[in-house]
């Protein structure tokens, strides 16, 4: 494998027994449990039956076939769900590392803002935690950093799960782009504090990714759906400057975001861009003077997949602020050909800098200094 | 002056007489004029007040006085309503050619799509054009490129007015960024047919100005407002992929379109994620085998102010799809310094490339081969 690669990007599809196992027995009926009906599968969850089963889920599929969502288990390839045949099939294309998003939950833990009774939606947080640590991650030492999902409707709620879940080796917390379109506050109120504050004591990443605002930023109803996958980015654009232009970093200098699948290609001009209006409009709009890219460069991290421009322009962004993404089990990843694709991104970049992107800077970032035993995984 | 400056994007204020020297008796009361109310000047319209006199119309102000729209002509510089005086501005800073945008009107003209009776809609569109075409631009010949507003409720008679005032020596038609914000049908219909059919029979440039949607891109209501001015080029982002993904090129393509006052940062990131994008769905999404970036690079032109990070990736947008724009009088105009501001932008790009960015390419788009007389209009 000419890349050692950790990803900072992919998703697990729960499989049935994650809540079932970890409620009592008087949330049985009303918590998430996969039901048979309509010849196909569901989650169900408070009575509502979910849209998808295995949303996107489509890794191991022809193209011509990505237009279909599985609605089965058994429609998708087993390392969607499965935490050990995941491993084998990463480490087999160089993977050795990897953060994995909620399914059920949203890619930010939203599904149990949503519930009618907070009491089992708190217990559905820590349900999947717990799932996430105790076997997700347990199951294969070394290969899985552990991401938490947090109690939206309640930040110190939330802040104390971000604590016990950190002491039970949590490194990562997901947390919507923006939360004003869900129908939270925004990242220019205090709300947020207690999360920043627990985050920022136990150095867990918070980590944001494109889509969990629940905005796609399409023009229209009627384009054509691959402009709002094309155009997908910008919402990372927008949480970015939020965050660098906001409050957040300023007032947490040692806090860590990560944009999740927002790419990087936009950096150097969002930057420039920020830089430029904040030294026009400073003067009267009452702001301190510490630069909109020195913010980045010190409290954010983005991560990319089969691009190149962010990688030419890499200096731009601070190689040690660009990670890679897998993005397994999405219509977007490049496996099992990563190593083919990476090589293409990185073509004429040095070796130290390889280093930094491919895995070190996640080290780093996630605090993750252990490996899967890769062999021990190939030969089963 | 080291750089021979055309802007393709600058704003006028319009006098108080444009519609009322135009418009019959009948319409002399609805019709826009202005009045003094509440200790300033408003313009009044079917009844209504409009709530801003020189929008952003700040040129030669200090930047700690930004914050304040000016409400009376006086407050303004002379340049910003009087053309004449402009063009002694513009071409004392370098810029030879200015493409100027309508501001009571609003950008694309929507201000008359609101007004109740069409009847004087109409003919505030024309006396607009007329007024356009016969005093700002006559006043300096060679200076200012025509463009023109339509009437964006009945494309039909939109198509009218393109061919009348190209007749007359229009180049430019101004339209919104995106319909379907301001209640009009999107860039997927086929309702703008007969305008799409009338820009290319006269070679008439598309130019979509940011903001002309009425969305601005801001994560929330209460993010600092710097927020919404640094992620404005998002819009241009959109209107882009909505092109180049979409029909309107595909369908015509001689068509011209030119995004304004987006900036071109963005494009290699836009036009390689776009590309990957048609790449990985198109198979089973049944759209054309065109790349997305073949035809940006032959239909869609775009333009900088004060940024480096385009200019340095030059060549992923095309060296002749760049143009450069003064903003005059807003804001983020470099005016007076438009001469350093573009030589730290192109510090390093070879002549040939240089005289393709700051004219050439405005030149050939807009059909422009005539200058004014700048030795006498600083003589004056």
């Amino acid at each position: 494998m000419q890349y050692d690669l950790i990803s900072v990007d992919d998703h697990v599809i729960e499989p049935p027994h994650v809540w079932s196992d970890r409620l009592p027995a008087k949330f049985q009926e009303a918590g998430p449990h996969v039901v048979e009906s309509e010849d196909r599968e569901f989650w169900v969850y408070e009575g509502r039956k979910g849209t998808t089963m295995g949303l996107n889920a489509v890794a191991g599929k022809e193209r011509k076939e990505f237009s279909m969502d599985p609605v089965r288990y058994s429609d998708m390839i087993r390392g969607c769900w499965d935490p050990v045949q995941r491993a084998r099939d990463l480490v087999s294309d160089g993977v050795r590392g990897s953060l994995c998003f909620p399914t059920f939950p949203r890619f930010a833990g939203v599904q149990f803002l949503k519930g009618d009774d907070k009491e089992l939606s708190d217990l559905c947080v820590k349900a999947y935690n717990d799932w996430m640590l105790e076997e997700w991650c347990a199951s294969v030492p070394g290969m899985y950093i552990p991401m938490i999902i947090g109690q939206l409707w309640d930040p110190q709620l939330m802040a104390a799960e971000i604590r016990r879940c950190s002491a039970l080796g949590a490194r990562a917390l997901t947390f919507p782009e923006n939360p004003v379109p869900i129908g939270l506050p925004s990242l220019s109120t205090d709300y947020w504090n207690p999360v920043w504050e627990a985050v920022t004591e136990t150095d867990t990443v918070v980590c944001t990714h494109i889509g969990t605002s629940g905005v796609v930023p399409s023009p229209s109803e009627d384009a054509p759906f691959i402009v709002g996958i094309a155009l997908s980015p910008m919402a990372s654009w927008s949480t970015c400057l939020d965050l660098i232009m906001g409050n957040i970093p300023r007032h947490y200098p040692t806090i860590k975001f990560a944009l999740s699948e927002g790419g990087i290609g936009w950096v150097p001009f969002a930057l420039e861009r920020a830089d430029r209006s904040w030294e026009r409009h400073r003067l009267w709009s009452g702001v301190d003077d510490t630069l909109p890219s020195e913010v980045f460069k010190r409290n954010v991290s983005v991560c990319f997949i089969g691009e190149s421009m962010g990688i030419e322009a890499r200096y731009h962004i601070g190689v040690d602020r660009i990670m890679w993404e897998c993005d397994y089990p999405h219509a977007d990843t490049p496996w099992p050909d990563s190593q083919k694709e990476v090589a293409e991104s990185l073509e004429g970049v040095p070796d130290d800098e390889v280093a930094m992107i491919t895995h070190g800077n996640a080290e780093r970032l996630f605090r993750w200094t252990t490996r899967p035993d890769v062999d021990a995984l190939l030969a089963t």
